[in-house]
């Protein structure tokens, strides 16, 4: 372990050079002097004593004031002020940690003139998604929005480590494009030099091209989309975890590196000291899965509806699967394989013994897809023949063509949204409440 | 270790399933029977026997061919065909990794319908920078090209790993905004529903806003820059690594992170197995450090000019500077701190005892430029002052002043240039060779 880089050096506080505590560590230094830094989370003034919350990185720590003129000045000060704390840890059993601090020296790092527009010291905060989000300086401070910014931390952590660990190689694609790779419906326009470009909504077809180099490869990145619907799941852009690998036998060896990614993300959100309950479902070791026309089938009947020419799941269908999947098999993931080719890009490859279905997949998590993916088209004449088929332009594919020219393995792969992921685990109303400065077609800032 | 995953399924070979085996673990299968699957990296054809070359992502088999069918086939196809291969392992002690395949039966799974345009064959590609990049998809394959982006992405891992070891969490702020931040220039725009957004040319003000909640943040994410310049150095879109902390003493704090972080990004790349001999140096615990008025002196005594009022290093002065520490220091790698705060942006803090230099710091590694850092202002007051006297409108930085209207500590942080740095480690004449799918003012594909 390195060391706490802000204690390697003292900090003066009333002149007393002194190395910080953070609040976790409190609990091994009962009965000895500390300095605390954090911010002033909360106070609660009592008739002959103040209950000074402080909140640091790694927790909140209590601090117990009696010192009346302490005390006056306290009073003024508003939340979210920054402090330095030194003073005695205490044993106290209820307290939170089973320790506070005693007798502190106060110094004021910095403060505002004024409380802050979000109560966020309250275990919920009580103000509207709006006005959270125009205020997110402040709003993100908020315990549970730090949690689930750990807990999107740790799944990225989680994504990168088991692929890292078989053999994949991390990349960085364009996100300025010549032309709009799928059909151009929801791009951004970029003024690049003059002419125009397009940002990227997926890097599917780069991670392809890097199959033939590196084989496994895998992105963490930026996507954009040019939403027009304001709803509580469309934003313009979101965080999209790809992954794409060669010499598979067909798109159930993507599930499986799809499975094992999402364990090595649950194990490692797991570890995330959560500000509210966050229940981390295991993986199993073989994810159900149910192919899409026999999940037709069974939706048709449970519904009383003839839903066979249905080319996609609607919401609704997804939700029932998932109710479906955990009662039929205790679990919260499904995947659905085998969807309709006529809904999937031109790069899926067809299930071989039938071409109306496709050898692709989407994962089901609690009954909302998270992840889709599939295998992909290896071969350059079956890409000619179904650009051709769909009556797409292949120019403005002539350098991603190339990679197909001179032979390219059996190939798929999977893109995750790591932000509806984190939204089904906390039961997050709105995408919005897992992203940090959320855009949508209203907002742009801050 | 998980499996293979190609390996849990049986891949047919003329009617037999056989699982496959990577051509780095053929020392381990000598006497057997194994399946390789890969490119035709190159073939020798001799008087009696063909010398075949297969790459996968692992490293390149040897494989002999003395069925004089089996030859005439091989002499008809291309590099970079796609081949299943089984065959026998032989112990040969002049073959690479001292084993190579024998009696061979070759299926192929795709090729080319003519030879590629980039010889890849080749230890050193002999076609100009702009083949190449035309022609990415094929011209990435080659081994020096595998290798470097294999560098770029240890890089990345090693420098998660010691930010996530240090309390720091990862995040991911938004690339659209409504505002170009820091003064305009060289700034994408973007229609976005019918009015302006600009492409963000760095997570600055989010990592800083990101403090206030996380104390210690980081991002890899793409930086786009609108560079009018066509020059070896200058592209459109980089790959930005970015940590930001709170509750730090000055910049030398942060200086103490980015020197545990290169340490961390050095260990890990010095594990890749690299293609070409690529020098990893070692990071000095404590890395020398000039203020920049001490290397302007010394630079003006050695190149016999007045520098005093020159407000940044120029790029030949930090080769200048790079030897200088090299013959001084015995390493690579230099900090110039203190740098002139006219030449830093407005959220820079300034040296305290003289206002003129700043709390800022340049890394130059071999005389590069390939962090800039610093410590930045954390009071309000102090932004209104400073965008005030820049005479900066301070209505789009609304969102961001929120963040110090309510208490912030003093922090500080810095960016990392990573294809700078790779481009320094491999020698690389151009920036774009250690880049994927560069952008620039004349290219925007493949």
């Amino acid at each position: 372990m390195l060391a706490d880089y802000s204690a390697s050096h003292s900090t003066p506080v009333h002149g007393t050079p002194f190395v910080r505590t953070l609040a976790k560590e409190m609990p091994s230094h009962v009965g000895a002097d500390v300095l605390l830094q954090g911010w002033l989370h909360h106070q609660r003034q009592m008739k002959s004593v103040s209950f000074l919350l402080l909140r640091d990185r790694s927790g909140i720590a209590q601090v117990v004031v009696e010192d009346s003129h302490v005390r006056a000045m306290l009073g003024n000060v508003p939340h979210e002020a920054v402090l330095a704390v030194r003073g005695r840890v205490v044993a106290a059993p209820q307290a939170p940690d089973g320790v506070e601090m005693h007798d502190p020296v106060i110094d004021m790092i910095s403060a505002g003139p004024e409380e802050p527009p979000v109560e966020i010291f309250r275990p919920v905060m009580q103000t509207q998604l709006a006005t959270r989000l125009d205020h997110a300086a402040i709003a993100l401070r908020h315990p549970n929005r730090v949690s689930t910014q750990r807990l999107l931390s740790a799944a990225m952590h989680g994504f990168r480590n088991t692929l890292t660990a078989n053999g994949f190689t991390e990349i960085a694609t364009p996100k300025l494009l010549e032309a709009a790779p799928e059909g151009g419906a929801n791009v951004f326009t970029v003024d690049y030099f003059g002419r125009p470009a397009y940002l990227a909504q997926s890097p599917q077809l780069y991670k392809q091209i890097m199959v033939g180099a590196l084989e496994r490869v895998f992105e963490i990145g930026p996507a954009f989309r040019a939403e027009p619907h304001d709803t509580s799941r469309h934003v313009s852009q979101f965080l999209s975890l790809d992954a794409e690998m060669g010499f598979i036998r067909d798109h159930h060896d993507v599930m499986a590196v799809a499975r094992d990614v999402l364990a090595g993300m649950m194990a490692k959100m797991a570890k995330v000291k959560s500000s509210e309950a966050v229940d981390i479902p295991t993986v199993p070791t073989t994810i159900p899965e149910i192919h899409f026309a026999d999940a037709m089938a069974l939706l048709g009947d449970a519904l009383g509806q003839d839903l066979r020419d249905e080319p996609d799941l609607a919401p609704e269908h997804e939700r029932w699967l998932g109710d479906w999947c955990e009662q039929t098999f205790g679990t919260a993931w499904l995947f659905v394989t085998g969807y309709p080719m006529r809904k999937r890009p031109f790069y899926t490859h067809p299930q071989p013994d039938d071409s109306r279905w496709s050898n692709s997949f989407d994962l089901l998590f609690r009954g909302l897809e998270i992840i889709t993916g599939g295998q992909r088209l290896h071969l350059h004449s079956d890409y000619l023949a179904a650009l051709d088929q769909r009556r797409i332009d292949v120019t403005p594919f002539a350098g991603y063509l190339e990679a197909f020219s001179y032979g390219m393995p059996p190939h798929g792969g999977f893109a995750l949204g790591v932000e509806r992921l984190i939204r089904q685990l906390t039961g997050a109303e709105n995408i919005r409440d897992v992203m940090l400065f959320p855009r949508d077609i209203q907002r742009l800032s801050p």
